[in-house]
């Protein structure tokens, strides 16, 4: 992956590149056939006035004529991209895919990045229409949250605090910067209840992996996919049937474990989808980690710490790490890449052999959960 | 299909789900569960200010929780949404995925809607930032090839001619009206030698076909996909090794036929890219239906027609059918489906058996070849 961050030297398809170059270098696979490029990209012809990325990313890196094409699930693009590769290859249809994440989005004003997001995420005439912020939602789903199950903002704080400290450790992060507790309560109010630190930034960045139907010969510790499972729910959450879960996630997750034949005890590390601080708590609960109302305790108790039972958001997670719309499904799963093959450097989790990635697109219309394991 | 055309009476995801429905009726299918929808889309968030059509035409069409994302490769979008439809069932990963294809474009002034055209089609290096529309692209493309074959533009105005008198037949179909061949040569210059009538029109409409595993109890004459294979070559014509071809097209369209097991003289029906009058010739002959610079004589012996030994674009093509981006690729196989199950009425080609489409993104930068055959 490239750099995230605030990337004003670089163009979106030249993170695109880089980060692709940076796959098939890894893969020491620069000679071998690619069969296709598919990008997870959310919303490059608003942001970047460029749409059809896939023959365009392709062909820079010298790939053509494989196949090329752009999915789009607004920030759940990248893992659907790779949802499709791992079909494509296990279906028999193709031997080797590139995915590429990227997204390029602080060249615009905040105001103006913040309506396409909008654009991007929220339901066209029920909430883009009426003014509904990404971050307002969040901040209305986080005070019901809180509220339910008795929480002070604290909490959201433990999230930012832990994440932040991850991120220092990975030098691809976009916010390299400790903070502490009452940093982050004391950060600007963004939508009551969430502050500042509640929130990932705004980032540009790419992020790439190559499937391949076998290991190649002198691999490092190939990753297998175990399960790969999308699920898709109401995307104006007073119209779903849960309240203080994300049915779409329950649903992807419990089909992701069904199709690996593991059980939420059993993952080694999890990259959440922490947009917002409070989406990590409630993901933790809905994919089984902890019972519901009780990730809270496993925060404060440092059992998602790196060095704790259940190690969530190593990277950083969207928060610190920065959340490029499409590149943050691919990031999600380098990281754990990273991770299962023993390369994590300073913020390595001790022996992990199977990690958990959920992917949110907007706040949990759509998700994909991904499970990876040691070979 | 819905009626393609200006539709200042229905919204984008209106069109989407009028067309998805109908599909879904046509299958006699509303019951049963349908695993995903694939929405194909060129450029939603600069056309119509927004993204994420996957999952907001799921819920709309009542089909949650099923899987759902947009697939994009500008105007081939259609026909790659279809290919991943395909292959995830053929993989044996889905039963049932109904792939929806859309655009909604003449909102827009003209002027605003070529340069949206422009981002999705042109290389943003190399020919967007100086100015390139795709008439202009096109026109050089089309004096080459007229110029090579020693041909005058009144083989384009065949074309048109042809594709116009189809649509009448047509009740779908953007443009009816009848022209003559001295209404063509007499329409405007919209980048010389390429005239209005040499040119597909800005339309709004969506089409949706649904794909089984196995065709339901009482199906109406199934329709079976032989084969469906993409290739991509470089954006900007001057770096492509062929000059007076399409060398995605040859390579998609060879590919096909052999998964297909047909050969080029066994098709009974086919759908072309005409966006350019000059493209349906090229395309003609690049496929292999004729030899290299003989589908004028083609043309002007009737060949082409609905009652000729290879009908081509039976329902007015992109040329008067219209060419509402995403939904093309899906529109085409619409179109084969008809002439295949003999529901064409008026524009019937007498026993059809099997079908080739041929769907462009911008210039032949991708190329989707599909074979269908009736079971």
């Amino acid at each position: 992956m490239t750099k995230f961050g605030k990337r004003a030297d670089m163009g979106l398809v030249e993170l695109a590149t880089e980060a692709g170059l940076g796959a098939l270098n890894d893969a020491q696979n620069e000679e071998a056939k690619v069969d296709a490029v598919y990008v997870g990209n959310a919303a490059s012809g608003q942001l970047c006035g460029m749409e059809n990325l896939g023959p365009i990313v392709a062909e820079r890196l010298g790939l053509l004529p494989c196949e090329a094409q752009r999915i789009e699930t607004t920030t759940a693009s990248g893992s659907c991209a790779i949802k499709q590769a791992y079909r494509d290859i296990a279906g028999g249809f193709l031997d080797r895919v590139l995915v590429v994440g990227a997204e390029k989005m602080t060249h615009l004003p905040t105001e103006d990045a913040t309506k396409v997001l909008a654009s991007s995420m929220t339901h066209p005439t029920g909430e883009t229409v009426h003014g509904a912020s990404m971050p307002a939602l969040a901040a209305m789903f986080t005070r019901k949250y809180l509220d339910k199950f008795g929480l002070s903002t604290r909490y959201l704080a433990l999230v930012a605090v832990k994440n932040h400290s991850n991120a220092l450790k990975n030098p691809y992060a976009h916010l390299q910067k400790k903070i502490t507790l009452e940093d982050a309560l004391a950060s600007p109010i963004v939508a009551d209840p969430l502050r500042v630190t509640d929130c990932a930034p705004m980032t540009d960045g790419a992020a790439a992996i190559l499937l391949q139907s076998k290991p190649p010969a002198e691999s490092k510790a190939p990753v297998k996919v175990r399960g790969i499972e999308q699920s898709t729910d109401r995307q104006m959450f007073y119209q779903r049937a849960e309240e203080f879960s994300i049915g779409a996630l329950k649903d992807a997750s419990t089909k992701a474990f069904n199709v690996a034949g593991l059980k939420p005890n059993e993952i080694d590390v999890a990259e959440l989808h922490d947009a917002f601080t409070v989406l990590e708590m409630v993901e933790s609960e809905d994919i089984g980690f902890f019972s519901k109302g009780e990730a809270a305790r496993a925060l404060e108790n440092g059992v998602t710490q790196i060095d704790g039972a259940l190690p969530i958001n190593t990277g950083g997670g969207l928060k610190a790490r920065g959340h490029p719309l499409g590149a943050t499904g691919v990031a999600q799963i380098v990281e754990l890449t990273w991770q299962l093959r023993g390369e994590a450097n300073e913020r390595q989790v001790h022996d992990a052999k199977t990690a958990l990635a959920c992917n949110f697109g907007g706040l949990g219309n759509t998700v994909v959960v991904t499970i990876l394991e040691r070979s």
